[in-house]
């Protein structure tokens, strides 16, 4: 699976069903967490009206600074394909997973460690289902307003949003770094 | 696979070959990134020395305050379980895996969305190939004394140790709260 893991954010009009949604989410709780706390929380978004709102804050923070920091930094394809994402389609896919923390069940330095394994868990689960999706955190810069959308207390943080659909395309494979630009033997800069 | 994940802290003598350890970061570099950066650096750690140096570190933060965090949080046979693990059994595994976050990569506030999905790739794979592992951050409290042992420079940071090894004894399934305790769905609190 790991080797076909792509970010969709293009869907098309068929609806996912809830059990789908449960295998994905399934999948994310069977991730490792500090003491095994479990501290994940996802808020399953269908509502149009709140995915449009979502929609919005992914857009704001992109023309806010999102795309002026990526640009340059990024192939002109991969901007041209985020940039399509955070203007719509990432919103408009039939199901958004905002995954949050729960400061209740984990010390805050912990929780990154604890909830985003529970996210790659979630995304290799959609994409084993045949799913789009893709790890977002661009409406993160919004957090506040995220906040009060979805109603969240205090002491829970939105890590990430994860839109679940059907891709609207199919994606050829990830392209990465070999192994061994990224791999020290003993010490850094020793070659592996 | 996700279901049978387990956080292993026992291993034998067998040796793990490199061919292995590499497998599991061809996995790792396979997760998604902000940006497609590929912000993460392993140091596969084998020689003795520094492994007993990385488990004097983790015996260390686990002393001067880790346990004591742990007491009365932990179940009982959660609590020897780790106790075990910090007081040798991750660093006598033949191999550890230190996976660092590289800031010249990535920005560092992106750092744990792009590198704890890679950690996750890591241990799934691991998994798969009958390897024990788990997802360690004891001897990060001591992350001064791991810079100096392993090198690294100022804009790269430690995040996770997994300890890679043939497992002393098998492991029953992971113990994992129902999703719908965990779910919401529209706004928090709404039952899933």
């Amino acid at each position: 699976m790991v080797r076909h893991q792509r970010a969709h954010r293009r869907f098309d009009d068929r609806p996912v069903d809830d059990d789908l949604v449960e295998r994905c989410l399934e999948a994310a709780t069977r991730a490792p967490s500090a003491e095994n706390k479990q501290p994940w929380e996802f808020i399953v978004v269908r509502d149009p009206e709140r995915r449009a709102a979502i929609g919005e804050l992914t857009r704001d923070a992109w023309r806010a600074g999102g795309r002026a920091h990526s640009e340059g930094r990024l192939p002109a394809h991969l901007l041209a394909e985020v940039d399509d994402g955070a203007e719509g389609g990432v919103a408009a896919a039939p199901v958004l997973v905002v995954v949050c923390g729960n400061a209740e069940r984990g010390l805050p330095s912990t929780l990154p460690a604890s909830v985003f394994p529970a996210v790659q868990n979630l995304l290799l689960a959609a994409g084993a289902l045949g799913l789009g999706s893709a790890m977002t955190t661009l409406a993160l810069q919004r957090a506040d307003a995220l906040r009060v959308l979805l109603a969240l207390p205090d002491h829970v943080t939105p890590m990430a949003i994860v839109p679940l659909g059907w891709p609207a395309r199919p994606l050829g494979p990830s392209r990465r770094e070999p192994v061994a630009e990224r791999a020290h033997r003993e010490r850094w800069g020793e070659p592996w």
